[in-house]
């Protein structure tokens, strides 16, 4: 990176160096080594001119014992699968929900109840343990977080799930047709037409990977194609998609409800990353929602293989008559990444990624074009500037700033967006780049408190690094990334704390934390198959069908024993009696594979059959009480 | 609780209230209820008395962006199946180390390498996937840490897994034959005979649940009875086994090499909990490791069902004469739970769980009674004081001072040792109790840095609460446990932060940085599959066997495709050429179940049946470098 670097690069000028990324795609590979040669990267904590935290900032992120935090975090969990809850400013991992990958502790994926929500197949195995997980976002109400629901996808098996903000508990996943690689998201925030649906009913997904359609092997690469798919944000059934060209990457929807956006890197359609570079503009994708609809609804669509989901033309030849365009392809240089909606509700910033540039879009224009009012679509970019190498994401303070990372200079550049578009147009005098500040390292996704919401308050940022390298203990060769915070309450960022997490977290949503109303113990209807009272404990057979019923009461389960016959397909529904907040049990049977936690008041069932005689403890793993140890019930298998 | 909280109970008088607890065993259930009552809890933080960092304390707990940790903590999972490593004094979460459960993000189960350790039906598919880790602890040299291996224990199955500590994986585990709820572990110290092995080089293991020998589905729980098992620390391969009266909760082992225990809550051998808390006391069971051994070694021992494994009789009826004994069974108040040996080699001290006690055995007392010299073997206790309700784990200061966890009272007490033993010989003035501390909530584990060593340091002490209740955010049913950091190097324990950490650590270690040296690059030859040039990459077909030849370096795949055919087992083996520290890339292939990173310099392969037919991208899931997205290969499968 050092021939790369431009230390003095605290404003906008001196950027000239950095131009030459723009012209050839061979120089992604001159890239490559650079960003990961790390006798490049500065060599100790501090000596590269971090500004060290201090003072009330300091104060701030360094919690008192029984402090508690002033902002949730939702952090995506990368390949763990989960959906991670951070408390923001300490940046302590409060809980992680388990979504696509089995989770041992709560028993995801071993009990019955969340093999329905993962999916099987028909033996009755997971139909899926790994997951990929990129990109977390919650429900709106009035351009702002309403607390009922966040989601998270899955890149590996194009999976969306939905996670309910009052347990904490994801409660439904959708694995969407004809796509691979779903990589961005983002849900809608009020409906484009009725203006009473002021809040979420759809959440956004693009698929990354063109491949055949349907899928049967064909090798021509030319005829790959992608698609962008809508949810539905209550039944989570997928509404429709939409055939394009082009890749979706990052997805952004506008506080209007009508416009939702996809950025695309590979609008060559490439089959070989080589191939992927070769245009020196790829293309911001904006969907018309309402048109979509209405196109839907009037029966304009073809279905793929055995999907029953509309798919309406969005490709480019097909949507030419802006009054008529379901779709509108604004360019943006080479190969961006993400695009977020700056919380003034006005614009769409597109990361530049192998361009030095942010390219700021006014969704005003956009719709103009739409309404055939203005020719050119690409007039609809309002700023088009350079802040440094390989821009990534960018959040907001609510101030006017942007903040975006750059992935090659290890930096966050704050620039204003309005200074940007006087730039833009000519005021070379225009001083947009506010302030620079060094991460570590390599900084994927941000995002500041509150930020693509009518609330940014310029608080916090975390900044998501790809590499820690040097910042924490060794540990071997996996490092932990490394988020870190920044205070942003002034002019110049201050960084505040490193915080090393489990790869790799990719996106984050950091918000207030009066936005939601957790429920901490459960309700016994929740569950239609709870044991309600100890006495209705047993063993009941149907045949070799067998039901155990189980409660229990620290510190004991309602039996001490039950039996059990060799060949028995037992299905054991274990309810946790324990009311009382934090009291959660567990169960786990040696041998059997079996082991799950019950949190209070709540119902788990396992099925299972008997093929092991002999004598089995099935045990509490959670620990519950002083006689938690002795918290116990014998299973007995005869022969 | 509060009808029994003695709020003045900084000393050692005041207890006659709490001795109610050793009188009956029903009194268990009113503890229960005291217990998880969260009425009688502290309500809000900071009210309790706690006393909240400030000054020197502060400013070490909390480090500048930048600083490293100075000490390594080694963290049981629980049940996550894993071992976590923390940086200390920040508690920051370094790495988990997957053991007995997968992981989605390593690639733990999922690829073939780490399928070999954890070990597969005939299937091929994993043998299990949940698991329950308690206890961790590292091997030794000359009574400290050696920085080799860590161990930590499964005990739903009944697994011992060793982490290698150069590169901070796990590369063996064993599975303990004739067990079921194996629970403590320790290495042992140093050769009980050979004073050149002054090196760990023996693993114990305690098994908790008693069951028919062979396991066969006896019902008569008389019948029923627990082992004690020695595992080689280099083969893994278990030496021999002890047959016991009673159970194995936590183990111990002696500083000369001469001795291991286990304290037994339940020598009662009840099957119900009712049944086992009936005895006033239970035992601290001894094991005389060199005569074990010579039994063995003189053939007199048994074996179990299928099991090769030497078995000796440790059964009370049969060690009778302590000239010949294996084993001494030392009473213990009332279902005691940890046992820990105290740095200065002397003494074994004994938590009392339902008694308010804590009990010290001097050790050079127990090897006088195996040798003839003392003829009552409960002379070997030389002290057992109160100390407050629900004790169940003792750390230690390396100054004379013993720190234990107070489980029902919220707290940690300080006491000292030798004041201890001078009030149990009658010295009514000796004020062993030092110091209380308020901690959040019900304790369990507890470790001080370097406790069990002869390089106690007096520094940090880490408390394992099993309750959060109100420390954190509130995020939904399921708490996080809150392991809270203690500074312990003044006449008082200073409470410096909260942790917030996925249930259920149990048991961990802390230990100086300079002990271990991590290694960062694996070594191309530690891998005999490895793909050592690009130019070896391709497809090679035996039959319908199909081996994919791959490398990585970014941002491309050696192959940006490769085709198989429908039907194929294929066997795609990856290795990662690049060398910097911290490079690591992933592979996925969507709809094929399969994703895992390679870090730098290492190889993993895989192994599936190309059962679906279409194109599949394989993709880097682990972000490399600025064209991470464009790096894929094309997976064709021909019809």
């Amino acid at each position: 990176m050092n021939d790369m670097k431009d230390d003095s690069g605290s404003n906008a000028s001196g950027m000239s160096r950095r131009q030459f990324i723009n012209t050839t795609a061979l120089v992604g590979l001159t890239l490559g080594v650079a960003a990961c040669d790390d006798k490049s990267a500065p060599a100790a904590a501090g000596s590269n001119g971090s500004k060290a935290a201090g003072g009330a900032a300091d104060a701030g992120v360094h919690l008192k014992p029984g402090e508690l935090d002033t902002y949730y975090g939702l952090w995506s969990g990368g390949h763990t699968g989960d959906m991670r809850v951070l408390g923001l400013p300490s940046g302590r991992e409060l809980l992680r929900i388990p979504c696509f990958v089995p989770d041992a502790l709560v028993g995801w994926g071993i009990t019955n109840e969340s093999k329905a929500v993962m999916g099987t197949k028909p033996d009755g195995s997971l139909r899926y343990t790994v997951g990929d997980t990129h990109h977390t976002h919650a429900s709106y109400k009035d351009g702002n977080y309403d607390g009922r629901y966040a989601w998270i996808n899955d890149k590996i098996n194009s999976r969306l799930a939905r996670i309910r903000l009052d347990y904490f508990v994801c409660d439904k996943i959708t694995q969407l047709p004809n796509v691979q690689g779903f990589h961005g998201i983002f849900p809608d925030k009020r409906d484009p037409v009725d203006p009473a649906i002021n809040y979420t009913t759809r959440v956004f997904c693009g698929g990354e990977f063109a491949i055949p359609l349907p899928n049967a092997g064909i090798e021509d690469e030319t005829k790959y194609r992608s698609l962008f798919t809508c949810v539905d944000a209550e039944t989570m059934e997928v509404r429709w998609q939409v055939l394009i060209d082009g890749n979706c990457d990052l997805v952004a929807s506008s506080f209007d409800g009508k416009l939702a956006a996809t950025n695309q890197y590979n609008i060559e359609m490439g089959a070989r990353y080589e191939d992927m570079m070769s245009a020196e503009r790829d293309a911001c994708l904006f969907f018309n929602i309402a048109r979509i609809e209405e196109a839907v609804k009037a029966g304009k669509f073809t279905t793929i293989g055995d999907s029953k989901v509309p798919v309406v033309d969005g490709t480019r030849e097909s949507n030419k008559d802006p009054k008529t365009a379901l779709t509108a392809y604004v360019s943006v240089p080479k190969n961006p990444h993400g695009v977020n909606a700056s919380p003034d509700q006005k614009y769409f910033i597109c990361a530049g990624k192998l361009s030095p540039t942010v390219t700021t879009i006014e969704l005003a224009k956009v719709l103009e074009w739409f309404d055939g009012k203005m020719e050119k679509l690409d007039d609809a970019i309002v700023a088009e500037v350079e802040v440094g190498l390989g821009p990534l994401h960018t959040a907001f303070d609510g101030r006017g700033n942007a903040y975006t990372t750059l992935f090659l200079d290890s930096q966050v550049v704050k620039w204003n967006i309005e200074k940007a578009i006087a730039f833009h147009n000519g005021d070379k005098n225009a001083q947009y780049v506010v302030d620079r500040i060094d991460v570590h390292y390599q900084p994927g996704h941000i995002n500041a408190s509150q930020s693509e919401t009518i609330a940014a308050d310029g608080k916090y940022l975390a900044v998501g690094c790809k590499f820690s390298k040097d910042r924490f203990l060794p540990v071997g060769p996996l490092h932990a990334e490394n988020e870190q915070l920044i205070d942003i309450s002034g002019d110049k960022m201050v960084l505040l704390a490193d915080h090393p997490v489990r790869g790799e977290p990719h996106d984050f949503i950091i918000f207030k934390r009066e936005l939601v109303k957790p429920v901490q113990v459960y309700a016994l209807d929740d569950f239609p198959n709870a044991v309600k009272d100890p006495k209705e404990s047993g063993v009941f057979r149907d045949g070799n069908k067998v039901t155990v019923k189980l409660t229990s009461q620290a510190p004991a389960f309602s039996m001490r024993e039950f039996k059990v016959k060799k060949g028995d397909v037992v299905t054991l529904i274990l309810t946790n009696l324990d009311k009382i907040e934090d009291l959660t049990h567990g169960f786990a049977i040696p041998n059997y594979n079996i082991n799950f936690i019950v949190n209070p008041l709540e119902t788990k069932s396992v099925t299972f059959v008997a093929d092991q005689v002999g004598v089995f403890w099935g045990y509490c793993t959670h620990f519950c009480h002083a006689l938690h140890l002795e918290m116990r019930t014998r299973m007995i298998v005869e022969g």
